[in-house]
This record gives structure tokens, sequence and C-alpha cells, in this order.
């Protein structure tokens, strides 16, 4: 990979500079624990994953939309046997993952003093605005970068809106991150270079089975292999 | 009023642009009309504003925060007694208000086209990153601004962020919005200026009781004043 023309860097943040499914998938098992007295676990999984989909166009993504989708749930699930605890428990599940701590994975703050000063880093997340300003902070890693952006999606046409107010082409980008679907294929199709660092969990909805192969993407198995691009 | 300085003029959206607090206040009387078996609809609408203020830091602004806070509230209130026709309803209640039209207020839109290309435009708003941008497509006023931001508040921290990325100076910028609290004193204070156009109805957590004198501060009546400004 020739990182000849890059001058600008964009990292994913959820899963790529700090830990954040897990949480989800936490969540997802404490959700299906209180309701595991009406149907099988898999079962209250699969009915969340349904809500939840069927509500990004409406929500978008982060703790509140998946509060909303417990919700709803619950309610298809224990239909005229609802009782308080159950909605409390939900809001509850939301609560503690909205005060989680921010764990960075190994080798992040390395990287990005590495790359800082090099070139314009970016941080370009999709996820609600709260939630992802709170974990910025948290993180401490905000001193790092030029520009954050927090996408509605990301897709070609959100990258394009990026782009424009970058002031950049395409051709300048290189974007980091875990999801082939949201990092790195839009960015490809439009014309930027992109590098895939899978995380150990990932949600079902940004699964794609696909093997790549490409001359402006690189697979890494673990951010810390950055410093080798230089 | 002296526009010489300005190169910026930032709106703020909601109730400035379009309306939106009407379509809450509609919510809320349906959210108390839902309980008002339990309680006088005062006290109701008392106890959703509080759960609201109250969830401010953990959810931001937006519907879906005012969703979960209807739902906090309805278990706070019906108890044992609740049904899951109380929380299905406020399900319901949220998900009107996010297909709501999105009605301009008189003149906006004449404002813009006078104002476009003369400064550059900015909208800049706090609320929910999802339905602000239904909103602004809805609108079909994007074509108008240089730059959207969505803010998480509208404090001094957050408009100082807003300069930073817009690469300008308080001093070019004249904000222009319906809330003293949110639109107008923070940027005066950052020496900045402003332009105060009330609506109608305001939300009880953005009023402030105060009579302004300042030179780089207006009040208008209508947006359509901003003419005579030129």
């Amino acid at each position: 990979m020739d990182l000849g023309k890059i001058k600008y860097v964009a990292f994913d943040a959820d899963d790529t500079l700090w830990s954040n499914e897990p949480y989800f998938r936490d969540a997802e098992e404490q959700f299906c624990e209180l309701l595991e007295g009406y149907m099988p676990q898999h079962a209250i999984h699969k009915e969340l994953f349904i809500t939840e989909i069927k509500n990004i166009d409406r929500y978008g993504y982060g703790i509140k939309a998946f509060m909303l989708s417990m919700v709803e749930t619950v309610i298809n699930i224990t239909g005229q046997t609802l009782q308080p605890a159950h909605i409390k428990r939900c809001l509850e599940i939301g609560h503690e993952m909205l005060t989680q701590p921010v764990v960075l994975l190994e080798g992040v703050e390395e990287i990005l003093q590495l790359f800082y000063g090099k070139f314009t880093l970016v941080l370009a997340t999709k996820g609600d605005l709260v939630d992802q300003e709170r974990k910025l902070i948290k993180s401490d890693l905000n001193k790092y970068f030029h520009h954050i952006e927090i996408m509605i999606e990301k897709n070609e046409r959100e990258y394009q809106k990026l782009f424009k107010r970058l002031d950049c082409t395409a051709e300048e980008v290189l974007m980091i991150g875990n999801s082939l679907k949201s990092d790195v294929l839009p960015v490809l199709d439009l014309g930027g270079s992109a590098i895939h660092i899978p995380f150990h969990t990932t949600w079902e909805h940004e699964k794609v089975d696909i093997k790549l192969d490409h001359p402006r993407f690189k697979e890494l198995s673990s951010i810390k292999e950055l410093q080798f691009l230089l």
C-alpha cells in the first residue's frame, strides 16, 4: 500500500480505537436473561435483532436507539404479562451502558502519536451524538484529531459529504476501521484507500461475507501494525 | 446593528427556521391524556418535565430522549398498574413526532435567498443527529448552508469549537435564533453578534428572564425583518 498521495487518515472509533461491541453483547445477554421465562434465549435475541434493524431508519444507531428497541421487544414478548420491572430493567441496562468506561485497544495511543503531524487525523464514526461525545471525552484522544465527524450512516453519500467538509479528494484519504461494510467498501468505491482491522466481535448487521483483493486495500490483524506502513 | 465585520451568519433551526416546539407540546398533551386517570394533567406534566431535565446529561436533546423520558415517567406514575398499552402509546407518540412534516416559518426561504452569497451561511442546531438530519432533508434548505453543525449543547465551549471548525473569530459571526439562553447569551459573551427572534412557544428549560441591552444584540419579531439589516 502506497501512502504517497494520502494527506488525511480517518479512524473509525467503536471497536477500532476503543472497545464497544462487547458492551452491546453483554447488554443483549442481560436482556435475554430478563425474558428467559418466556422463550429460549436465542429466540429472544432474534426478536431484539429484528426490532433493532427495523428501527435503524427511525432511530439511527447508538444506546438510546438500542434502549427503545429493548422496550419494544419486551412488550412484544411479554404481552399482557408485562411487569413494570421488565421496563425498568431495560432502562437500567441502557444506563449501565452509558456509564461504561472507555477502554482503548492496545497500541492505539502510540499509533495516533506516530501518525500525528504526518497526516491530518480525522475521527469518522457513526452513532449517537451524545454517546460518541461522551466516549471521546473519556478517551482523552480528542487532542489528536483535527476534525471529528459523527455520521448518520457510513455510506458513499455521507463519505462524500465528509470529504467536501474536509475540502479534500477521496484519493487523499485513508480510512481505517473494523467494518468492511462501513469503513472499507464505500471508501474504496469513491476512490479512497482503506485498511480493515477486524475486531473479535462484530454486530450481525455489519457483517459482510467477502474476500477483498484491491490495490488500495489492506487487512491488518492489529492497529499496532500500522507503524510498518510509515 | 453593524454587519460590517460579519462574514458568517449562523441560524438556529428548531423554531427559527421551522416549527418544532408545538409538536413537543402536542405530544406532552397526549401523554397527559394517557395518564389522566392517575393524577391531574398539570401534575403529570410536571413529572415529565422533571424527568426530562434529569435526563439531559444522560440522553441529550431530541425525540428519542423524550420518548425514554415518557417511558420512565409512565412507570413512575402507574406503578404496579402499568399496562402494555401505556408503553405502546409512549412509543406511538414518539413515532408520530418522527414523521411530522417540516413546516417552514413564514419568510424563511426568502431571507435565506437574500443572505446567500452575501455571507457564509451556517446551520447551528442542537438535538439528535437523526432527527435534525431528517428535518433538514425534508425542509430542502440544505442548499443554502455551507456548514451544518449539530451541537451537543449550545454553550460557550461548544460555540468555540464551532468557530474553530469554521476557522473564524467570534467577531465575524452573527447568530440568529429563538432562544436567548442557547442562541444569544453564549455568542455575545464570546464577542459575537446575535439576533433574537422569539417564537410563540418556548420550552420551560430554555426560558430566561432577562431584558438585554447590548450593542451587538437585536430583537426582531419575525425573521422577515432581517431584510432591513442589509
